[in-house]
């Protein structure tokens, strides 16, 4: 549904290899905008060896003097921030605000901002926000490191985009009800065959508690299948031992 | 609702820089259980410098020489993975496997491994999962850097947490991972035993393939101890089949 990119301003960045490392933050979760106001140490080496693949994104990356112009040609804007709610300003969860974002590509580009490693962003850089993001940590040590920040927030954006749910694929079909029922069968005999008491001294089948735990395991055709052909090895034995003929000839367990 | 920790487990980490930044995207979302297996260069100036506040936590970290010892008094384990979907294992999505963490461990505690920054887990550190996990990216540039793939996972686990409603409850704990690979190797014997044949023609093994999807049923140690007790009820019978004495005695069977 995206139409418009997402933008990541870093504002104030000291370290070169922060840079970097959002630059391939950003490439992994598909956003490709990177903007840089007053960065420090910028080129840097430690930045490009940071970024790894990404280098296409941080070679793309314009710097720019101010917060103001690294909006031009924005719609909605975020502020990233780690301090205490501010009533003025529309207050978002990392999450809501990367679906926000997303919904609003539809009309512009959207930017969301990222302050210095430090400080964060100052009231001035925040003017032009429509709401701050927060990003939840626990209690004992709050400060996140600037990439990570910015990782966080480009997968939860890239899960907004996908948030109509994948189909779950499996390559072979889920064994059928019927074929259940045979194994199931198949194992009774087996279980008899080898004197397997089926009852414990509280009543418990365990009979059925096996059927339970491959009910659980959900197992594909072939892999009943498998599990035939054990049972199928273990009566042919018996059977050239001599001590029973009454057993069934079971499936094959030939490939899986 | 938590009770017992999720623990993070990395597994051959190469970089101390990202050790110490995952110490921090840990703490920053009130994780505090660090274990290193194997890990290069460790410790390091590096790995401190950029765990900042976290030092405590980076301090605390226990460094063992295997998957297995990293996985001791665990219960639940999730393998984050890149790679495509498994069909044998149970997938999660990142949010769905925070979820599920989180519920496990009203339990017992949970383990999130990671593998190595280039290559990820191998299949052989994976065995003991019950699940993978899976951080959805972007299509150019899937690759995540080790320390974002856990701040994302541990943004997630907080999220879940300020979640989480309803325990899930078990009866009966989770098997541990020591137990499943009793109960592994019992069926290996049983398979020898009965002249099951492991390979397929395409090369498959067959016990991995059983492994998986037993792995999949999460046994309780109640279901464990069924299955082990049908493997010595076979073995039983067999010997008194006169056939073979190379057998083991088994676990009992005896209450679900």
């Amino acid at each position: 549904m995206s139409v418009h990119p997402i933008r990541v301003v870093l504002v104030d960045t000291s370290h070169p290899g922060n840079v970097g490392a959002v630059a391939r933050a950003m490439k992994n979760m598909g956003l490709r905008e990177l903007v840089l106001v007053r960065p420090m140490n910028f080129p840097h080496e430690e930045a490009t060896a940071r970024a790894a693949g990404a280098d296409d994104v941080l070679a793309a990356a314009r710097v720019v003097p101010t917060v103001a112009e690294a909006l031009q040609g924005v719609g909605f804007v975020v502020a990233t921030t780690s301090r205490p709610r501010d009533q003025y300003f529309r207050n978002l969860d990392v999450r809501d605000a990367a679906l926000r974002a997303v919904a609003e590509t539809a009309s512009a580009p959207v930017a969301i901002l990222f302050g210095a490693e430090r400080s964060g962003l100052t009231n001035e850089d925040m003017q032009a926000a429509h709401a701050l993001l927060r990003i939840p940590t626990g209690s004992d040590y709050a400060s996140l490191n600037l990439a990570m920040a910015v990782q966080i927030v480009a997968y939860e954006v890239l899960r907004a985009r996908e948030a109509v749910a994948a189909p779950l694929l499996r390559d072979q079909p889920l064994a059928s009800p019927e074929a259940m029922e045979s194994l199931y069968g198949h194992l009774q005999q087996v279980m008899k065959l080898v004197e397997f008491r089926d009852r414990t001294r509280s009543g418990t089948s365990l009979f059925s508690r096996m059927r339970r735990f491959l009910q659980r395991a959900e197992l594909d055709i072939n892999e009943v299948n498998i599990l035939r052909g054990f049972f199928t090895a273990i009566e042919h034995r018996r059977r050239r031992a001599g001590e029973h003929s009454n057993t069934r000839s079971g499936a094959e367990s030939d490939d899986a």
